[in-house]
């Protein structure tokens, strides 16, 4: 069985002028269902592996278990594998009889999700809700592409203060900053750049870049999706169902952008690669 | 008004051996409930500011709302303030007449929080639910924590290969590591290290320090509280509510352990600084 806590891919790395494709190792990236007694109470976008360790750790910090004696067994259940579920993406907590859990996981539920988290149904969801954006003709130069680092930073007027918060901005396939957005959460960053976009008649995106100053998850992927933005840019990496999703999504993502180089992981044809050799 | 979007503290910094008082800037994180017509759909933590254009992106990239056109109008919600709440903290979407919105509400409120976001409920059940930690006795050498970055990296098998993981590990007082978790998400990371904990009967986790390699939430130092962990020391930095809830809960948290320099945000006397000015 390959590996399911790394991913490996094959990716187009632009270095110095020169591109040439590379194998690249990515953070896997997994739904996983948190069950209590046959009851789901989450579902969280994971590193697949300890899983068990993570729903019984998840259950005692968010107050649904008080105390690791109310767990009977824990399991994985079995369950029709997806495109994004399978066997081992849903554990099961069966508490000893009696234990009580029902107020707590009924608070759980109340508190919805955002991200960071997301479940297999709004998985499902965007996938049926959100086209593809594969026939975007937008194309960036690279050059312009390896210059937006810098202009994310220029623009952050927190960041440098705290260094505690995401940036999120909306770029012109020029490479003109439309709109920059910072948060303690990277999702909340990327919501509050689209719901600008909303509020100013700007939707759908296409045609437009979106950089984020770190990493891109797959709820990110999902987001700008929504938004029909086909490219994102990120300093960091993304993790591989964040790719998986730009493949499926005809999106173009780009990490690791930095200095000179930067890594195509998806829809590498909307970008203007340099021709020959760089000057010397 | 004070600013909400940065918050200044004063804080001990630590460097070459000299530690003094200095001031700091902490990005601020507040929840902000989502309500459409009435009816909660999310909290998140965020950085105050734009929450219109939050609560905006959020429905249409959560598939909320289908179109910026079905909202009639954004406002706050005069509440009853509280510690964590208060009249910023609550917007409500009103949709046009006729638009529909409870099948979706209703698959969304199904996708459980786990973090990143946490409701106010959560905060005020943590609260309740958790002791303070303030009469745990451990004392760490500030020499001691400042070693720890270089152990969290060297014990992390997967991060030099995806540069794309957060990870968490749990020391003793003397530095010792007892176990180490990575994740896509951070919040998954400490979960799954409490979870060891708690499969294994090690909690509650007295005496003992929280390493996480990137930045602290809020969401980690409630997990941490729970736990029973008395300190946590990050590479980054802490949001505004991590440290309020580590000064009420008298927890010790550093923040920016970084080469011989870190920032203590709070319950500073756990901390044993270096007496007198470093060998030359």
């Amino acid at each position: 069985m390959p590996s399911r806590v790394v991913a490996r891919r094959t990716v187009l790395r632009l270095r110095d002028g020169q591109a040439r494709p590379c194998s690249d190792q990515l953070a896997a990236e997994e739904p996983l269902e948190i069950r209590v007694n046959g009851e789901a109470v989450s579902v969280t976008m994971r590193t697949p592996g300890d899983d068990f360790d993570l729903a019984l750790g998840f259950c005692l910090t968010e107050g649904i278990l008080a105390s690791p004696d109310d767990v009977a067994t824990i399991r994985y259940c079995a369950t029709r594998p997806g495109p994004y579920t399978g066997q081992f993406n849903v554990v099961d907590l069966e508490t000893r009889a009696g234990q009580p859990v029902a107020a707590a996981l009924k608070r759980n539920v109340y508190t919805a999700s955002s991200c960071g988290l997301c479940g297999t149904a709004s998985i499902a969801a965007v996938r049926k809700r959100a086209p593809s954006v594969a026939d975007d003709p937008v194309r960036v130069d690279a050059a312009t592409l390896l210059a937006l680092p810098a202009r994310l930073r220029e623009a952050q007027a927190l960041f440098e203060r705290t260094g505690g918060l995401h940036a999120a901005a909306l770029f012109t396939a020029g490479g003109e900053l439309r709109i920059l957005r910072e948060d303690v959460g990277r999702h909340n960053a990327v919501d509050k750049v689209i719901g600008w976009a909303a509020a100013n008649r700007a939707l759908p995106l296409c045609g437009h870049v979106l950089m984020v100053s770190g990493r891109v998850a797959f709820e990110i992927a999902q987001k700008a999706l929504i938004a029909r933005i086909p490219m994102i840019a990120a300093v960091s990496a993304p993790s591989s169902l964040a790719v998986e999703l730009a493949e499926e999504a005809g999106m173009t993502l780009a990490g690791f952008v930095r200095g000179a180089s930067l890594n195509l992981y998806a829809g590498a044809g909307r970008v203007l690669l340099p021709q020959g050799p760089p000057p010397a």
